[in-house]
């Protein structure tokens, strides 16, 4: 059997997040239903990431087995021909049999885009977040520092997740401003359930007065939920690099 | 009576272009019904070009008169709460009774997007055209200098157009690379029905072979639609930047 990684890009607003579900549409059912086209019947594909419904991917990657011989260059190119305008394969790679996109992945960098101006960009609508009172870049910058390290990070992430292990690494985290679009970047070895949105709202609040910037640490070492800020919501988030294993790019 | 000016961005790929039709979404359409709501009644809102269906908008400007004393500031937050979400009002002024958005205009730039790329943007579709083999921007950057100039530009128009002066004094002409992304941005002092559209299908066919480089200039002297390039299609056109004369800015 070979066992094929594709990278997707795609622009999530039509889709009910990655995970395929009863009843509603996904990314992952649009990927499995374009491979079952072209490979011949239901093959699982398996994803690196749950993107929840409305996020956005730069970078995905998942994989699925499969025992026919098609090119990976055809793949692509046959990939592309069915599946919507809003999703497409990058690359299609061979990989050994054991690889899996998620469990072999080791960070992931998401970024969470705020579009802070009172008036709406038509460019920008379903594609980020409209906050219109000023942020101050700088600030949350600064603040956004305090999430790197190794935490347990369960005040971060909403009920309903079963994770039993919510410790994560945060490997970077930093805030910029590029016109009026400010953009949060986060990278870390794994991200619990809304995590990112978790972080983002608790930033918002920060700006707002209504957290302060030097209580961050200890909101997120006292894990809990209430402490920690809002959900921002899910159309500014991008899935935007994912990495593996040395060997596994 | 007060002449209110507003500057406006709208993604136009849900609009049959600005000007109001019979059975047709159009964006003047949108904008006569918004001031309707907002001042009472019909206004003519004069607009400063008639973009094609399917064109954009980053900066666009259109004027109407009312005898109504609402502040500027107000007419912005009022009109963008009635619009769709497509189209954002950016500015409102005030200006002298006699100023017309389209007659009072001094220059216009456009942009044309072309996503070179074999693979498709998600996030592109409908803004901008995707072309899959390599363009040469340096080379087409040079092509297009033979746009600069004043030149009956009757060959550069398409049929239908009723216009009787074709001379257009082109200031700006380039080609430049973002990525994937190759931009074409001409600046002229006004343009002809699908001017824009047919020079970018021209430097398509200089990039193909079909036309040669050193033969643009004679192309545009001898006024044949013939001897120019195919029409690019309308999704990669934005209307750019509007300039007025000084002291109408």
């Amino acid at each position: 059997m070979r066992n094929l990684r594709l990278k997707l890009m795609y622009d999530g607003a039509a889709y009910h997040g990655w995970q395929v579900q009863d009843n509603a549409v996904t990314v992952q059912g649009k990927v499995e239903k374009a491979v079952a086209e072209i490979f011949g019947g239901h093959h699982t594909v398996y994803g690196c990431s749950r993107t929840d419904a409305g996020v956005h991917a730069n970078e995905y990657y998942c994989n699925f087995h499969t025992g026919k011989e098609i090119s990976c260059d055809t793949v692509v190119r046959a990939l592309n021909a069915k599946l919507p305008f809003d999703i497409a394969v990058l690359e299609c790679k061979e990989k050994e049999n054991g690889f899996h996109s998620r469990f072999d992945c080791v960070s992931k960098e998401y970024i969470y885009k705020i579009w802070n101006r009172e008036i709406r960009n038509p460019f920008l609508i379903n594609r980020a977040y409209q906050y219109k009172y000023k942020l101050d870049e700088k600030m949350l910058n600064e603040a956004a520092s305090a999430f790197v390290g190794t935490f347990d990070y369960r005040g971060f992430c909403s009920s309903g997740s079963s994770v039993a292990d919510t410790v994560r690494t945060v490997k970077k985290a930093s805030v910029e401003r590029q016109g009026d679009l400010v953009i949060f970047r986060v990278e870390a070895d794994g991200f619990l359930y809304n995590m990112v949105r978790i972080m983002t709202g608790t930033l918002i609040n920060i700006s707002q007065g209504k957290i302060k910037k030097e209580s961050l640490r200890d909101i997120i070492l006292s894990g809990s939920r209430e402490a920690a800020g809002v959900t921002a919501p899910p159309q500014g988030l991008y899935l935007n690099k994912v990495r593996y294993k040395e060997g596994q790019e």
